[in-house]
């Protein structure tokens, strides 16, 4: 008998009805004949509701009890489901983090889950109990509270399945599964039936916010099968998730996405000596600013400086300015251009790995459109260019077309991009 | 430097604000010099909500999920509590049961403390930390969470302070004190400095809600202080509740209390043959109904017979009907008669040990103002007369002038009572 791990997001256990309705769904998956270790989010609105409350005693809370508040949220989901399939009939039993034993880093409010402990799960799937588990919670060794961040039910959930050895990790939610193109956008956008880590990995990173990467990193580490679907069409099996090296490539390219919520920074006129950049980009990183695509320019004819242009979040803007003035003293530019009408647009797919003529038909395409691309940037399965902002839905539409993907697509999954 | 224990209630938590003043209520109990332990309730509805949400699930929810999910409540507030209390710059630090160790039975809803870890308390104590403990929850040896029931905050408070040997054990509400009759009722019934455990205990068993006797019984059996004080008066002492070996005895009756929502049955003509009571009240126990006053008359003249009379409360009447059948097979009565025109009025004081006269005094103060006694019970330290409903007011304003109480005292702290 396999375990499947089965995972349901806020929406989908907004309220008593919904919670009802996934019981329905977790019954449906035991009496198919599997053992069920399910996984839940806080209900709806819950956790934004308990972080209002924090912020009416005090705006600075300490992130050990912001992690007590928030993982109240899925312990009241968790007994809920538990109540509701009981209900139907079926035996069930709610556990938190501290019995299961989810033991992860002494990092509040993003910690990092170190090992999931066997005992007391084993103890109930071989009593043939379905398992409720709470989903972004974890214990340090020394009985601390934390949570995993963003993404952090998807993580506990593919933890779970690998730690249990479970033949497949389905993540529901309110879409489909994942698509070319956002289909909140774009109705016609195709939904994918297959698609690797790696390619997900790349849609999750430049923008199609379905799955968090570090779920899909934890799937792809330990080899589990994961499934994007709908908790609210059952019989639809979703998107499968799995190694590039278990699929049949068929179209070099698998997706399009775009974001346009950042900014490019250009940094002019720095000395070509060894160790200004990295000191440049060691102190944004003190700073903790996240920086995307990285370019420095050959160093020019005139004078040997480099131009180092990058992006960062727009909503890091303040605190980038905050350190413009330390860039000053240690680089030493002749300016600090900000560039903020940009957005980025990338094709994904495992199938352009040794396909080198993917990028030049990419760039050719948004030639052929007229338009002008401001920095690239490629890893083995992406290529990502920025454009000017109000190019950006031609230019996907145009990618669409080239790569076969859908001519009408057009995405916008990150940020508002003018028509 | 001593430890005070500070136990608050649900109105005093109720919202942000509200757990601002805690705050500054316990800042102030640590500035005087002592460590302080905080033990908090759910805030406000919390508790009503959730299980408000849970009766839309179902109607039957397995004890142990209901555990889990109304644990959550003191998990929220004693978290908030902490962030108040680091905002206003002191160290505070929130343990939720499973972390301090509050060791309890394996018995949902109604679990007892059994046994309080000390290690980690003391650890924070040491660091001179506040610490927040979530009161009303537990956890089973084997990581299992239990809730302990009615009063289990208070209960919580009590077994802390005794575990840790805190010089005090303060329950803050909203409620200023113990009277001698219910103030909500009567604004000029006296509020009482010092109380004994065992009046307290009399008091709250006769239908004075300040207290649950749970925690009344565990302070008194080891020896803890306790004061009942407002959380909105904090200058208020409040009344202090101590052995009755402490106390300086002044007035032989301490209150007057009133219980209007028991109803008295009669089983006519009980063959008087041992264990025919026995049986009567092991069937009593086993559905459950908890019997307050016993009276078995003397057998009578005629078919060597007695009538059985009892109070319980009257919102297990229908329980009770559920019974009559089998009583009548057990014990085969002439008649089983129901009486819900009652009220029981108890006058309470530890003063009235030894002092023989007491009983007859109230005896007497019924009878001059024409009120027939229907039944009568007493232990050390109480005596409960049952009266008819309507007579009710006018007894407890006659006894309050005896005893001098409070001229003008009228008590109704449980039930309705017709003027």
């Amino acid at each position: 008998m396999g375990i499947v791990v089965q995972k349901f997001g806020g929406t989908s256990v907004a309220d008593a009805q919904k919670i009802k309705n996934v019981a329905d769904a977790v019954i449906r998956e035991k009496l198919n004949g599997n053992k069920v270790i399910v996984v839940v989010s806080a209900m709806g609105h819950t956790t934004d509701n308990l972080i209002k409350l924090s912020k009416e005693i005090t705006t600075t809370p300490s992130e050990r009890e912001m992690d007590m508040l928030l993982s109240t949220g899925e312990q009241i989901s968790m007994s809920l489901l538990a109540m509701a399939i009981n209900e139907k009939g079926h035996k069930a039993v709610s556990l938190n983090a501290m019995q299961v034993g989810i033991m992860t880093e002494h990092n509040h409010g993003r910690a990092r889950i170190l090992e999931i402990k066997q005992q007391r799960v084993k103890k109930h799937l071989d009593n043939d109990e379905i398992i409720i588990i709470a989903g972004f919670q974890g214990i340090t060794d020394d009985g601390e509270i934390t949570t995993l961040g963003r993404g952090g039910s998807d993580t506990s959930a593919v933890a779970l399945a690998a730690a249990f050895n479970a033949d497949r990790c389905d993540i529901y939610s309110d879409v489909e599964g994942v698509y070319t193109t956002d289909p909140r956008v774009v109705p016609t956008a195709q939904k994918l039936k297959v698609i690797s880590y790696e390619e997900m990995l790349e849609l999750a990173r430049v923008g199609a916010n379905v799955l968090h990467p570090r779920s899909v990193e934890t799937a792809k580490l330990f080899g589990v099968p994961m499934r994007v679907r709908s908790s609210f069409k059952l019989d639809d099996l979703g998107t499968l998730i799995i190694g590039v090296d278990e699929m049949e490539l068929h179209k070099p390219v698998t997706g399009v996405a775009c974001d346009s919520s950042q900014v490019r920074i250009v940094i002019c006129d720095v000395e070509d000596r060894p160790g200004n950049a990295s000191k440049l980009f060691t102190l944004l990183a003190n700073k903790g600013l996240s920086v995307d695509m990285i370019i420095q320019s050959y160093a020019r004819s005139v004078g040997n400086t480099n131009d180092i242009a990058f992006t960062i979040d727009s909503a890091d803007l303040v605190k980038f300015s905050e350190v413009t003035e330390e860039i000053k003293k240690i680089v030493n530019p002749s300016n600090i251009f900000i560039d903020e009408d940009i957005a980025k647009v990338s094709i994904v797919g495992a199938g352009m790995i040794d396909r080198p003529g993917i990028a030049a038909e990419m760039f050719e395409t948004l030639a052929k459109i007229g338009v002008n691309i401001k920095m690239i940037s490629t890893s083995e399965i992406k290529i990502s260019c920025l454009v000017e902002k109000n190019h950006a839905k031609e230019c996907i539409i145009a990618l669409c077309r080239t790569f076969d993907l859908d001519g009408a697509a057009v995405a916008d999954v990150k940020g508002d991009l003018p028509d």
